[in-house]
């Protein structure tokens, strides 16, 4: 039975450390061509983490996933202050971050992140994970956007919508007037009332770390061998680069880390390993790459029907 | 004569765009390969600019020319409270930036942007140029450094020592604790008392301007064809993920031109074609790559006594 502090720390540590190992297993399995390294990293104020990273794969030519259990006495200026928090508390976090870059332009990029963290007293889960195609489609947005929604209404039918809005509203690239990707799910602040709320939070993260998998995979299996040339390479580049741009200029994750002191390899490893810029880029008109736009408008990709396979605009 | 507001933004608009026409004119000589495209844009609340970028030349990979002139009966809320202006006051604010991203890893990426404001009352003129090498000549660092030396004792013989520290503390990525070049100088809010004072700082800027060609340039000359292989690329493109990482993370122009609906074509200019990020990559030891972050670390290059040719650790 989790009572205290020590014993919820521990058993969220663990569950992260499982989904580590059986997402690296699961990406290797896939990849074929590529092993996950390893790295390890300490706090200085307390704690440390686990970076494992696969570069250059068959299949993926950057895939990270990283564990972190990060504690100390005084709370960061910056969280205390965003949380309304006292930066005399002690603090406890851990997390779990996924990251992938695949190698062929027709796979979407994709990103998880599950996180615990305790407080003063209080505490909180949050997790999210969201696909970024650099060419539309349907069927893959509502393969993972479904999987999505089945795995959020085992907690509560009414979670989904609101954590899907939620990250078609985080990964917006203002400046662009885009969404990053096509979306998915994304909440903070999980902390269910009740006796057995602790409990029902730590399960629902769990359940979603055990989601990356079914929701990510079958699209990488359905598209990694789709053939493509130099002008879709040239275009996942220049796709690429929209990403860097929203992790660098807005991610808050990425920001809170790298004006905290985190490990900014580990930090970083969320980026691309090439990505390119070009002036006034716009793809020829009625050309799949033109077809992005529209396509990564929000939409209700879960409820929607759609044909077997429905690829928009190609 | 200039006396009023109106003839004080017709001659710095002028000074400008002459020394667009004139660097655009300098580094099409040079790259000999690819001509500059011209692109303007209107700003919604009052003025515009105008981008000029060369692409996949034989010299540069990307070099950018812009000028804007922007006015506004009221200030950006941001830039009201930073500078502790009143946001009801009109405004006028135009510059130069420039841009150069060289092909070969030796010829070092160049930055430069001199500008002028004025609001309610006040004015001031600032600026700055900087030079990030990819491998460390000292003979290139020195003779940047000298040539703004000469250029800012003109004005000061104290201002070259305090832009110069200004520049070294700007261009830093506190994540790396590493500075993105060499440095060079940067100044900003000046507003020389005195009835000539208007007069003094407009031609210093003016002369500012055109201090960029024999600064770099000749740096350019002397390095572009030395040869280079696939290594020395990699390493160029790697470095240039750090150039991203600060322009994207830290550089104030860049975020506050994101925030405030700029013109985002023309603010992302600055970025390199393509960067590319390695995981933990640490240079072999002894070798060129290794010795750029002591090269980096900041150092009196104007002042210092230099072999004819000498090239730091390689």
């Amino acid at each position: 039975m989790l009572s205290g502090g020590d014993s919820r720390r521990e058993a969220v540590t663990a569950m992260v450390n499982a989904g580590q190992r059986e997402l690296v297993a699961e990406l290797e399995r896939l990849d074929g061509g590529a092993r996950f390294g390893r790295s390890g990293w300490e706090r200085p104020g307390g704690g440390g983490g686990q970076a494992r990273l696969l570069e250059d794969g068959d299949v993926f030519e950057r895939a990270g996933v990283n564990c972190s259990a990060v504690h100390g006495d005084r709370l960061p200026e910056l969280v205390a202050r965003q949380h309304g928090l006292d930066p005399d508390s002690g603090f406890f976090a851990t997390g779990l971050s996924v990251v992938a870059h695949p190698r062929n332009p027709y796979v979407p990029a994709f990103h998880a992140n599950f996180r615990y963290f305790e407080s003063g007293g209080t505490w909180w889960f949050g997790g999210g994970a969201d696909l970024t195609p650099c060419y539309g489609f349907a069927d893959d947005a509502a393969h993972f956007h479904r999987a999505l929604k089945t795995y959020c209404d085992t907690f509560d039918p009414a979670f989904h919508a609101q954590a899907k809005r939620a990250c078609d509203e985080y990964f917006t690239l203002p400046h662009r007037g885009e969404t990053r990707g096509v979306g998915g799910i994304f909440f903070d602040h999980l902390h269910p009332e009740g006796p057995d709320g602790w409990h029902r939070a730590a399960a629902f993260t769990a359940a979603g770390i055990a989601a990356i998998a079914p929701a990510y995979l079958p699209i990488v299996r359905r598209r990694k061998d789709l053939p493509h040339g130099d002008r879709e390479r040239q275009w996942q580049l220049y796709r690429r680069g929209r990403y860097v741009e929203f992790n660098l200029a807005h991610d808050r994750g990425t920001r809170f880390g790298l004006q905290t002191g985190g490990y900014v390899e580990a930090i970083l490893m969320a980026l691309p390993p090439l990505a390119r810029w070009e002036f006034e880029l716009t793809p020829e008109p009625g050309s799949p790459e033109a077809a992005l736009a529209d396509f990564l408008v929000p939409r209700d990709w879960a409820g929607e029907e759609l044909a077997p396979e429905t690829r928009v605009a190609g």
